[in-house]
């Protein structure tokens, strides 16, 4: 299988924005890891613990945007944007990822970078 | 110490574009690791070999911009311009970058996403 890093990135933010947790973890190894953010002291190891955390955000009505792709190899970095629309609250974030892909094109890691100050409540 | 990544991550890159190789390789850990671009199939283990990556780039004229830059914990991942000119040669890409940074905030390992593609001769 060519694995295509690019379509997998495009692939993975559009199956965040249609808001399907079993569809966004089924995007991911067996074994993967996800660290969202990066420096928050919790890496979510495994499909069922990253279904988890897919669970707590995928509650509201999601958008994605890519605005910067790089590719290399097996790897991803992208900058992009997610507007999260939970009733009263609506925000945007801006994070920048990096993603790391198996030869059957699933995630085996993905780093989230971002912080509150990156965040803008709409 | 307290480690800002923000601070060293815009230290790093006006020590690129001032030229001076042992500069740059002295923001690096003894053992750091670098790899760019992402997928090369080519990490440079070390500050000595790592000094030899620089020298062969840190020969032409450079500028820097951070255009993004995102932080977490002794982590980093930005986008930036890197304009460089060698004569007849004019070039600017866009990388995305990661970088870890040890207790002292010296870099450990960096890694560069971008590709050809990416590159814009001016």
């Amino acid at each position: 299988m060519t694995v295509d890093p690019g379509e997998i990135v495009k692939r993975y933010l559009d199956t965040v924005a249609s808001g399907n947790v079993d569809d966004v973890a089924a995007l991911y190894a067996e074994d993967a890891t996800l660290e969202d953010p990066v420096g928050g002291g919790e890496v979510h190891i495994g499909r069922t613990a990253i279904a988890g955390f897919y669970q707590a955000i995928l509650g509201a009505q999601i958008s994605t945007e890519l605005l910067q792709l790089r590719t290399g190899g097996h790897e991803a970095a992208f900058l992009f944007a997610i507007t999260i629309n939970a009733g009263e609250t609506k925000m945007r974030v801006e994070p920048i990822e990096t993603m790391v892909f198996d030869s059957e094109g699933k995630i085996t890691s993905m780093k989230a970078y971002w912080s509150p100050a990156d965040m803008t409540m709409l």
